[in-house]
């Protein structure tokens, strides 16, 4: 008789995970994913969800949905909360354990405060479809509350927006509320002019978007200077707190802060007891696996990889990589197979800063404005998943482009800030 | 010198509160708009929010973005916590107080459970949109925990879904859950089998939609049972708890109960100070003005009002109706002119059971099935406030009908609920 399929146990259903599971569909497996959630999350897009741009369905689709005709795999919306290699064990909140034959775990990262958590409260980070509604609820709400104080310092501080950290979400974060400032809620106040609002964005580092060459970094901040945002690099917050950010020496009154600036590994990194790394991510074989767990894998943001020399980036297209390659080993394993080296194909790099605002870097070819915008633009709709998806993405993009108004302006979870 | 255009202070951004405030668009007065959310929600479509066919932000638009235009208008979200009407003065939770020379009070109903009230945490009614959100996650989460579920009783009884009340939105409730359950969720998952869900209607009385003629209740109740929904009627439900519900003799076991049995008005109605009826609403003179308060006016679903011996019904073209009357009587009041009798006019009455079923009373004129669930399209797609709703929804819709899928099934909130 012929034993059962090995099992896979996949854990997280982001690009990693997902990309994973898909590639195994023609083979002789059982796969488990299990996610916290019921949906996948194309995270590129989340800061529009945030600034009121798209609504939360708009850039989810339900694991089961996406999964529904490959028949070798059952999604558990669970959460993992240990795992015991030595019995080969996923520990679930609420479902009973899970024996595993491969283990991948792909759950990414979460925001890090740097030893500071209480800022927590006072700048929400972006990382969850909840935090995107969180952050929508705070800055629209900050304009209603501006448009009702009679104190003018009061005002000022409620139409100042601190955003802190350089990097893709700080920046696409800063260069659309500045629009939605000056373009959206125009004339739409008669006791405050929207277009008073102060959009800082806040790095401390020399200078915005480190990833890119320092060109395009200039490029963009003098796009994002264009749209009214004020660029403060080269020192870091000391504070933040109810009422707003200590920059160095001087104090920023500003009732809404954004965390941008901070990522850490999935605690779960900690549940397989090997050394990390200083942001807690697992640093792992050539072939993905665990030092010491060849039937344990890392991949996404969870994992730490070098390639010559260089960390390969925490985006979609390398966990998306890292995904496949997991696979591609899983298989090689079950066939007693030379497991491969992963190789990340790195395809360019490009960030969005606002309408008809964007820089990009492809294989040396560098450019930004118009055609980047443009360039992103059409890669982002087509990698969101789903056709439905796509076609309403683009529909509301179209409309808002030619309106300037932003589809999602509905303050949601009234009830749960008060 | 001119005295000052006078002050209207509406609150409520309903229907009624809405249709005020444009119907005086072109009047010399100073209207305030208060709200306690920034948006105006289109109420008939709410439960296909809940059942995950629409996202929050489709049915509903900024009130301010709305009224932008509207020059005379100054809109304020916050949240009225008591009336003075010696003083003309209107409280505010955190604004400070307004004073006004004619008040609309349109804040509509709430929820009621009848004394029991223990039952609200147990079974969610349906009034905005984080209530709705609230309804998608747990009907949604019944299904995914229902998958991890081993004991077959308790699997059960994630997959039985109650709702009490017969009315409109209990039947839109009872037939959209069916469909999803039937078509929407098939083959989705691994270890149970959605088709075996159980929804079932309760009605205390002795049929559903009370309002139309027998004869068109009996065949929505045809067309609830076509669809697999269990109708009960004639049994008033004893008890819920967190297990499921008590119906006479018989125990349900239903980890999902939904509410929409009761409404009540609003509490704001209290703060006037004047005899209610026994539902809470302010039994209004003729001119929708209230008894002894020729100045304050309530309309929409708090104001009790009867015509030929029946009351007003509850529904949206009652309120808007209410709305653009009380516009006009204070614009008589101000130019110091008889004011006329609000008049309802009935255009007919309509419900939605489901895919292709729903019944319409027309001036005497009765149809069911797909006409009249064609009409109800029309109509709701008509009514959806601002062009971009319309095309979305409309495109939502037209995929839906296709495809059998639902838009918006992601689970949103996970922190809230656990």
């Amino acid at each position: 008789m012929a034993s059962p399929a090995p099992h896979i146990v996949v854990i997280g259903g982001g690009f990693a995970g997902l990309w994973a599971t898909r590639a195994l569909a023609g083979d002789d497996v059982r796969i488990t994913l299990v996610d916290r959630g019921n949906h996948h999350l194309f995270q590129p897009l989340l800061y529009q969800v945030a600034t009121a741009g798209l609504s939360a369905p708009d850039i989810a689709a339900p694991l089961r949905h996406i999964l529904r005709r490959q028949r070798n795999v059952t999604v558990l919306m669970d959460e993992v909360t240990g795992i015991d290699t030595g019995a080969r064990q996923v520990q679930m909140r609420d479902g009973d354990p899970l024996s595993y034959d491969y283990l991948l775990v792909g759950t990414g990262a979460t925001h890090a405060y740097f030893g500071h958590d209480d800022w927590a409260t006072h700048a929400p980070g972006l990382k969850t479809l909840d935090d995107a509604l969180l952050i929508r609820r705070r800055v629209l709400s900050a304009f209603e509350r501006a448009e009702a104080e009679p104190d003018p310092a009061a005002r000022r501080a409620l139409l100042t927006f601190a955003i802190v950290g350089g990097g893709p979400t700080g920046v696409e974060l800063a260069g659309t509320l500045a629009e939605i400032a000056r373009h959206t809620l125009k004339r739409e106040f008669r006791r405050i002019d929207p277009g008073e609002t102060r959009v800082m964005l806040l790095e401390a580092g020399p200078r915005v978007l480190s990833s890119f060459p320092e060109s395009l970094s200039a490029k963009a901040r003098k796009q994002l200077e264009k749209l009214g945002v004020e660029v403060r690099t080269g020192t870091p917050v000391g504070a933040i707190d109810g009422e707003g950010v200590q920059l160095g020496e001087e104090r920023i009154a500003a009732r809404t802060v954004l965390w941008a600036a901070g990522v850490a590994a999935s605690p779960l990194a900690r549940a397989l007891d090997v050394p990390l790394d200083r942001a807690g991510r697992v640093p792992v074989q050539p072939d993905l696996s665990v030092p010491g767990l060849p039937d344990v894998f890392v991949a996404g943001d969870l994992a730490s990889v070098q390639q010559d020399g260089k960390p390969v980036p925490g985006v979609a297209p390398a966990a998306k990589q890292m995904g496949a390659h997991v696979a591609k080993v899983i298989r090689a394993r079950i066939t007693r197979r030379e497991t491969p080296a992963f190789r990340y194909r790195d395809f360019g790099n490009l960030a969005t800063i606002g309408r008809n605002k964007a820089i990009v870097e492809l294989h040396g070819l560098r450019f930004s404005g118009y055609p980047a915008w443009l360039f992103w633009l059409t890669i982002h709709i087509f990698f969101l998943i789903g056709f439905r998806n796509r076609l309403i993405v683009m529909l509301n993009w179209t409309w808002a482009y030619w309106s300037y108004q932003r589809a999602a302006r509905i303050i949601l979870g009234r009830g749960a800030e008060g």
